[in-house]
């Protein structure tokens, strides 16, 4: 019996929609959005989309009427009933009405603004502005639509068995690694593969081989809409948006110096346990620590993001001690660069001296790596990043100095005003 | 859009049939069927299942019940009127009408003979009896549903990504095996694989992908239903079973040695050009090709089944030109134990010297080794025989004497009549 309706249907579409709902988006996005809506909703913040691996030419290989028409289909959407009663209802990280009625209400009626697209040199310019909370929402939505339609280029020209065949492939390299995670006891491991994912598909089919290869091994995903739909943990705390904005804001050395706690602050009025996971890499995790007031040695954990894990792990470590803490009961996450072999050795090194957490990205979601010839899928640097708010640039040093973002004199000034000296360079792992 | 019907209709399924189609068989066994319809009909045969793996206990894997309950649903199969009109209409090795119309209108009125099935010390000892050409076409319907089963036994226990993981494995090593054999120039490979296949679906699979992956490279399959409803050629051309039956209808050692030539003075009155193939090995190649008349010197070609196939092409190429033929005319298809290496090797190895065409089986269609813990998908050595007629034993000797089958009495007296002397023991290749 063929479905006649499904398939004119299908037949019928205009385009086929990479994004298709607003909760099609990291978790953390929308805890931040919630603050940022509550502390700063008038900042006016630009985020601009940023190749770093510029041998990818992507204005050469997406066509660009195509890549207009999936941002315009996202400013066509508007959160759906069923995801708004979802966001009201649902049960995050043990607590119920996560997100406010007056946040709620705004995310109701929220449409995304305007962008700003254009060619050069090969790569595309592709800036958002307007009101921190809503524009923020764009990042993942733009790097999702770009990374898919590159994927959709490639894939263009393959025939229907060669397709099918490049889909096992990528699902037998990811249940290999499966395999191997479940060998570790007490593994935390969740899904934050959003931003750079092959696809949607491809995340959502990612997302359930790892609950069923993994049973409680896996603890959930960063993206909504997978969460919602397959009754999975949404995870995420929070990002580098939120200091970098803070400090462009800031209007001296001493209110810069205290942009990064006052962040903090801010969250823990909202947040208690498992979500007070600090990210202090922003301007160095060294001096970010160093100087951190008492009130945040109670905070459950830390997040490493950049520079060498282990050694951002041990710093931590170290940290708690000095401060009277006992590090079994805090938690560290690691987020950077990991594949399988990499949790497996961190996991290894760290499980019983503190709580380890993974949150594992781009090799969980998109590692079509010696896949097709020219290794035409293989996954690449792309950033969406605040670049100013309030007409003043943004400034991110990280613990790994290919990670620094920002004008020069800006950079040389946030590096004296946080005490950086010199870092390892390190290479960036998608 | 849900099909709520499609889902109502699958799940009122009292069972799921293997063999839904009369045709679902190999291409030979119609030809084979034909030639016997017209030149004994009405000898009683008796085919028998024989596994030679003994180590696969079949009656503990597989449930009687649900092996009844499938053999039941072959016996309620007809010929559908589809069948019969691709059957008269379509063009076979370049000729329409292939099959005469006094064997349509029987074949559309046919019902397969009863069966009689009992577990012997962990096997099933399943047999049928009847008219040859009724009885015959058992054959592929008993093996591949038993093959079907034990994959089914084994894949009950596997979850839903384990399973699409399990089918990613398998459709990469394929596609794996397409890829080197892309590199062959002048190949001509058939999927002969439908008596040992893994599964009906899984056979639907390789031979699709097989057709995209090769293109012209690839010949055809043997299976009937698939080479109908995916366009591809139907391919086969006779088997032992033909001088099997005839040689134990023999009434006379005389009679007996001129037997598998009395097949191809049958074959050759219905047949011309690339179905003029001969089978060989049944009572030893040596001594048949010594003693064949010279009429068969004109045929198109030898099949290679049984014995080291590039000793058995060699001794082929020989005869022909003892017999003032040009071998570059004439055709050899090899059909025994083939993965893609095997086939690579004989093709580099004869090509240009002769005509070559490979009948791929096993290794194509189940190549699910290594695939699930125990190697418990593997295919193994299931085969289903004439082993009487008219109440006489049959006897097969064929090239290798792990592929004998009979009565030691009788193995004794064809080997005396065939001069079969010493044969070298070779590892049957499922």
């Amino acid at each position: 019996m063929v479905d006649i309706a499904t398939r004119v249907y299908n037949h019928k579409w205009k385009i086929d929609p990479i994004v298709r709902s607003l909760i099609d988006t990291d978790f953390y996005k929308l805890l931040m959005c919630q603050s940022v809506f509550r502390n700063k909703p008038d900042a006016q913040v630009t985020f601009s989309l940023i190749n770093r691996t510029k041998t990818i030419r992507l204005a050469d290989i997406v066509d660009e009427g195509v890549l207009r028409e999936q941002l315009d289909h996202v400013r066509s959407l508007r959160l759906s009933r069923g995801e708004s009663t979802w966001l009201r209802g649902n049960m995050f990280y043990g607590k119920r009405q996560m997100f406010r009625s007056d946040f709620m209400e705004w995310f109701e009626k929220l449409q995304l603004p305007a962008y700003h697209l254009e060619k050069v040199d090969g790569q595309y310019e592709l800036t958002f502005e307007g009101s921190w909370p809503e524009v923020m929402l764009w990042e993942i939505a733009a790097l999702s639509i770009l990374m898919e339609l590159r994927s959709r280029a490639v894939l263009k020209g393959m025939g229907k068995f060669e397709l099918q065949v490049l889909y096992a492939r990528a699902m037998t390299k990811l249940w290999e690694k499966i395999e191997r995670l479940r060998e570790v006891e007490n593994l935390n491991v969740a899904d934050f593969g959003t931003r750079r994912r092959h696809s949607f598909m491809w995340q959502d089919w990612c997302v359930q081989a790892m609950h069923e290869g993994l049973g409680d091994r896996f603890n959930g995903t960063s993206n909504c809409l997978i969460a919602m739909r397959r009754e999975v943990e949404a995870i995420g705390t929070n990002a580098h948006e939120l200091p970098m904005v803070y400090s462009a804001l800031a209007d001296s050395d001493e209110e810069l110096a205290q942009a990064p706690y006052q962040v903090l602050a801010d969250w823990q009025e909202e947040h208690d346990s498992n979500l007070l996971i600090m990210l202090p890499d922003t301007y160095g995790t060294e001096g970010f620590l160093e100087r951190a007031p008492e009130w945040l040695d109670k905070w459950t954990g830390i997040r490493i993001d950049s520079g060498d894990p282990a050694t951002g792990a041990e710093m931590a470590i170290n940290w708690w001690k000095s401060r009277g803490q006992d590090p079994r009961e805090k938690r560290i996450i690691f987020s950077d660069g990991l594949d399988d072999r990499k949790i497996i050795e961190l996991a290894n090194q760290f499980t019983g001296r503190v709580r380890v957490g993974f949150g594992w990205g781009t090799m969980l979601t998109n590692d079509f790596r010696g896949l097709v010839p020219d290794d035409a899928l293989a996954p690449f640097s792309l950033v969406c990043k605040a670049v100013s708010a309030n007409g003043r640039p943004t400034v991110k040093l990280s613990d790994n100095p290919r990670k620094a973002m920002g004008p020069a004199d800006e950079i040389a000034r946030y590096k004296r005003v946080f005490g950086v000296g010199d870092q390892t360079e390190m290479e960036v792992v998608v």
